[in-house]
């Protein structure tokens, strides 16, 4: 319920935008960053991204131009320092920046019973995510479900490190993960959760469709009331002396491993 | 040769350094910072490493006595926002900071002609690099071999994405990566590349030991001198959209398959 909630006042201010007066007092979450030319150019493809302003250097004009893309805005053009003044030092802008609507968030119920679904529990690092997302997409997952709190907003270095993913894997954001999960199963899902510490190999057990991997945050793990309310507790088989992996890389194997069982 | 050579100087650096007198005009690289619980507690268990100073919390220092790790020098007691005003703003540093001698690099030709080794063609970002060291621990790959330009330095946010695997996996420093891979060859090595654009499937080839894994830098990939020498080049397979992945991602899934198929 809780996300229905959620969700309709997100489609409500998108609707009060949408209807005209652009106010200069946007909440930090009114709009999204993107930049790079990968992360630009999958948002221009994507018809329910809506673009508000696109930043573009004269050589990322002329490539758009060659790619045959179409921009939907008036592109402003800007020398190369100029757009990497409006990043952190480190971001890298190949030559675009977009400001953008965040996309609408599925509610969790509108999921359809399929597939594969990956849940995190409060991963906050962007770039994990971001990395995350764009292995998801890799791997056909239907969703990634993320907690509203601790959770990185779906722009600039998330949406950087997601490389287009952000454009072509939905985001469903839940107020109460443990909630979230008990839906999942009266639907159906196999809820699968990664845990270094676990007795079995995810690769050693039987996994069926439709299915959630719900991983958890680096060091911490999963909350104990997540872990709790999952179906089953793996972990990957390591040979190695460091047996627990940065998270999207667990996410990665977790992915291949139950993409092959399943298929 | 070149590989020899550098390490004699670095040995010679590290000769100097240990007889004494402590100049205060260091290069960058003669010492490494160190900080996170798993990477100094990692590095003060390791003999091999030589810890200059450490510098800590109270409330580390007590855990540090509760678990019996032994501290070779005097430590430094800090307040955290102390030690958090050593390193950039995002570092999480968990009440630790040690400054330390960089390891031992291993020539090339002295590593054993056994097992996985990794080859990293330019790989830059150091969050990557030390997400690969991690999982390259967990996989047990003999060494990671990288160019002594476009790498990180085994340091800082390296370091701490490593998560304690600097200390467990050898790094090699190469002047020449087409150089030291045509030596692997030599030595029996099987040299595969991962190239996204590549007709065969890593999982889908007979892949043997030793073996040497090759990766490229993100979006440029492998260079086409380093393409060209490898014995095969093969894709990940992937089902969805994007067809390239984060390269620790990619590196994890390869390190798996190639694991199992050689094991």
């Amino acid at each position: 319920m809780r996300e229905r909630k959620w969700q309709s006042r997100t489609k409500a201010r998108r609707g009060e935008r949408r209807g005209g007066e652009r106010s200069a007092r946007h909440e930090p979450s009114d709009h999204v960053v993107l930049y790079g030319w990968h992360t630009v150019t999958a948002a221009l493809a994507n018809p329910n991204r809506r673009i508000r302003r696109l930043l573009a250097t004269e050589n990322a004009l002329r490539r758009l131009a060659e790619d045959g893309i179409s921009i939907p805005v008036a592109p402003e053009m800007m020398r190369p320092d100029a757009l990497a003044a409006r990043l952190t030092p480190d971001a890298v802008h190949q030559g675009l920046i977009a400001e953008a609507d965040p996309l609408p968030a599925p509610a969790i119920e509108d999921l359809p019973a399929a597939g594969i679904v990956l849940v995190l529990d409060q991963i906050t690092d962007p770039h994990n995510v971001g990395a995350i997302l764009r292995t998801a997409a890799a791997f056909t997952v239907a969703a990634v479900v993320t907690t509203a709190r601790h959770s990185p907003e779906a722009t600039g270095v998330l949406a950087k490190s997601a490389s287009g993913a952000l454009e072509l894997v939905p985001i469903v954001i839940v107020q109460n993960l443990a909630r979230a999960l008990a839906g999942l199963k009266a639907r159906g899902f196999l809820t699968v959760g990664l845990d270094s510490e676990a007795p079995d190999d995810l690769s050693a057990i039987e996994l069926n469709l439709p299915l959630a991997l719900v991983l958890g945050a680096e060091g911490k793990g999963l909350r104990q009331l997540t872990g709790a309310i999952c179906d089953r507790l793996t972990r990957l088989d390591l040979p190695g002396a460091i047996k627990s992996l940065n998270v999207s890389n667990a996410a990665a194997l977790a992915l291949y491993i139950a993409s092959r069982a399943t298929s």
